[in-house]
């Protein structure tokens, strides 16, 4: 489907935002849109949407628009939402709870298989459907159920070491929530980091512009 | 500082990140970097930078590079790190409940006063510095603190009802985990979405864009 592999960072980006849109409208049982409509509700440009969705190889058709099922399944496939992917979360505290219970992992193309922590407390207790595993077994549970993604909720101080074993049992691609930089230490990695902070820096500089703005 | 308002999203974008490094060179004792140096650690060109920077006036001088503290402290400002805006939570289960624990609201310009929550099972009970209060009292506390921003950690469903009962109160700011489009119901106000199964989706693309590249 890709006419190549050098597509920007920023067209990326947008594609899980097309996929989460065409889901609403698919809800709302639309099933045409035109590129016009479609970049009102997207808040993008109509030639924005067409160049992205040239990078795929162009979806829509000049004079009908888009088949919203059949664009969502073709962007869907190309995010690789149908691969179900095995994946293990390290970290069960607030933040690694609350994405087992409410990121939908099969829906993003991945398999939830594992839950790990170090805390004797709650070794054993349940999480969503899964029980919260000793990270001491994480390499036996690894070896016999080969994952290939981690998604990490642990202290940046404990990264490092778990980092370090995990790629030596084969993972190499991570949901990063420390503020551990993985790809200084190990290269041949696929990480996308979430810096939450970051995201809360960008609203208070949206705010201090906003107020500078009236003031002026 | 800045040289105008139109400064592009992808530079807004990069400015935590360079906070963020900034700061781990401080605590470093790194008290000086040329753009090069700088370049590499962020995986960014230093020609990038220098026009990042060129944005809000520039910074560095020819043949010296950066003070590391000026620098971090000017960007500091520009983000409205030193603001400490009056900001409350709503929602405090899983994830509201980690953003108020791992959360460092005070070094990112806002200054948490309040968690409310509608799970009579929860009022009442201490999170982290604060106690969980009634959404029923939300109109009592706003018109007494006068809130600036508010962190949205409930569902989809709940959102637009909240949200309508918040900018009656003169909240403007929005820092929205929930899936709700704060834009498409109102204008004149500041959001930052986070949307974490388009991060995930955004992983899912590069596991499989990896896994492609190295079949072939």
């Amino acid at each position: 489907m890709s006419k190549g592999i050098n597509i920007s960072n920023s067209v990326i980006r947008r594609l899980p935002r097309y996929y989460r849109f065409l889901g609403e409208l698919e809800k709302q049982n639309i099933s045409k849109i035109s590129s016009r409509e479609l970049s009102e509700r997207m808040r993008l440009t109509a030639s924005q949407i067409r160049q992205d969705l040239n990078c795929f190889g162009g979806f829509g058709q000049q004079g009908y628009g888009y088949n919203v099922s059949e664009l969502r399944t073709a962007i869907g496939h190309i995010l690789g939402v149908d691969k179900h992917r095995k994946t293990i979360l390290i970290g069960a505290g607030n933040l690694g709870t609350a994405l087992a219970v409410h990121i939908n992992f099969e829906k993003s193309g991945c398999k939830l298989i594992g839950i790990f922590d170090s805390n004797k407390s709650i070794i054993g207790s349940p999480l969503g459907e899964h029980t919260i595993l000793d990270i001491d077994n994480l390499e036996a549970f690894c070896k016999a159920e080969k994952p290939e993604i981690a998604v990490l909720c642990i202290p940046t101080s404990a990264a490092k070491a778990i980092v370090d074993r995990l790629t030596k049992l084969g993972i190499h691609s991570f949901w990063n929530f420390s503020h551990f930089d993985i790809c200084t230490e190990h290269s041949d990695i696929t990480v996308e980091n979430v810096h939450l902070g970051d995201s809360l820096l960008t609203l208070s500089y949206g705010v201090n512009n906003r107020n500078t703005s009236e003031k002026k």
